[in-house]
């Protein structure tokens, strides 16, 4: 927790299982070309429908990573 | 995605399981009666407790469905 | 639903797995101390992040019990 | 608390004494078509002024009542 | 409900026996000031506390009036 | 004004041209099967985009219309 | 208002008449163990239905106290 | 962008046409008694309606202007 | 705490040096004109930019006075 | 939908004649270096003011585009 | 960041000079009962006033603390 | 105020003095990479508590910077 600064990035993973892999997909593939990421935060959870049945699980989170000196 | 007019209906789904489940047994009934339900968006998770477990988990979800012309 | 007062107490529960692990653990902790506790509401769902995965879930939980006459 | 599924509908009642009667005017109205209300949360408290009194006022709550299975 | 052009005041009543009566004070009192005043909106509902009793009720609204062309 | 009781509905109007084509086309729709619509009032404005330009204007609305009786 | 520090409690107070009945009847209670409460805020007003009557009012409040130096 | 102060003033325009007239209404009949407004913004959209067409759209604005010295 | 009408009034401060003194000086500019103010609440915390550096902070707070009888 | 990850951007346009048009040139201006933007929402609207007209609509919109694999 | 549960108190702290002040001011009377404390996050600040100026700062915040097993 | 498009970042600045220096860190950092930051909006001021002292205030701000054309 040293004088760092922070930037914020908003996703949204998607899952045909469940809402927690729906953000494991997002920041696997944010982590692709953001080093430091820290931390998140869920700020929606949808969904597509079809058939009565959930599709896709849409789960859009604030993610934060360190910006270097 | 053609000039459509959708309509929002408010459900409550119960589970004693997961957030997911809650989610689907919301979806399943209201199928029974409204076909073209297309999306979902959760409004609010709550829940039962007893003897310091969750009983039930309460997911309340605002979901679309397509009007006929 | 008698004529009973309720307070409520917010915490926040962590757990390496799943969302509603965390809900149960923060409820279990809880229930040390506060014997009447009968519902909760998802207020927040965060989560600590290291090497493009997640590390902990975080949901902070508000949860009402009956106060004693 | 079974696994039931609950919908929600919004309404508001409007009376010329007390929120209190706005609410029950609406929640007496509904129940002429919908058998299962068990529980309803105030959204909003308005009201129609003329003279410097109040002549109305409307309250609009949110009432849930069980699906049939 | 011609084109008209509404303004709104905010106001905070206080009453020492129920929230409408607070409402009713606030009301009445810019009633002697702006005349043409046609509707409400409770914003938030307050109160001072001494001796575990309500001594008065604060209640802050929104009042809307016509404007002269 | 008199002592009505009020149910709302919730809608998305899409229109390829204004938010206010949006609106009306959801209306217009709704006035088919509710007779009694009198107000609404917008709740979200989104829209679909393909090469760099708005498809469809979608706007959902909340509208309220008159109970019989 | 003095160079104090303050904490604040939550709680639901649950009434068969009226609001302000919930509010107070949460109040006296908090009082049996909190000495110093000087204010509180409404949260959130919400009941409990059956056969088409509010059985119970239960109304949600914030309440601060001085917490002795 | 001196060391200014200004003040919010919140204001209803109504419009049969489209949501730009009904702001610009509020604004010019603001303007007639306060000279130097500077922003707004929409603070909500609402409408009036019959025969399942909008015959007003009201919309409500705050407008900031300076105060001087 | 008298059974006392309060108003409330919207302003915007603005200083080069500290969130506090943006909030004294709207203050300050208020009294010029509104005698009985008694308190306020901070509803945002803006600022101008230039050459990477904070040129104005801009304060908009909620201040309110009492109304004589 | 497949399961694709997309990200957000934030983005003010400005236009002189409606709230469409605002939108329309921040979606055009992002399309310059964001080619796979597929859906926006309105976040706010304001504008600037002169001599008792709107002078600028401002409209701010988030914006999501699907993240190649 | 282990599999802790923490707990969340809110807290109002007052100052004659800075918004900081007033936080640590709740700070430091919380610690003398609560040794855990990790994190807090600001609510609300407001202020009594007299004589246009402000009198006391008054800072609501929400702080967290770990829970011991 | 020409016929601009701005993007907006999110950024938390982190100091161990006041909340004004947070601010002013964070905009110092981004201005590294983006030139023309010109405002800026307080989303959330936090902070981490270590021995009942404010270690580090974290303030989160969205700043708006003009997109060339």
């Amino acid at each position: 927790m040293k004088d760092h600064v922070y930037q914020h990035i908003e996703l949204t993973g998607t899952s045909t299982t469940t809402i927690e892999d729906a953000v494991s997909r997002a920041i696997k593939r944010a982590h692709k070309t953001v080093k430091k990421l820290s931390w998140f935060q869920v700020l929606e959870t949808r969904g597509h429908l079809d058939k009565g049945k959930v599709q896709h699980w849409q789960v859009t989170i604030k993610a934060g990573f360190t910006l270097e000196d």
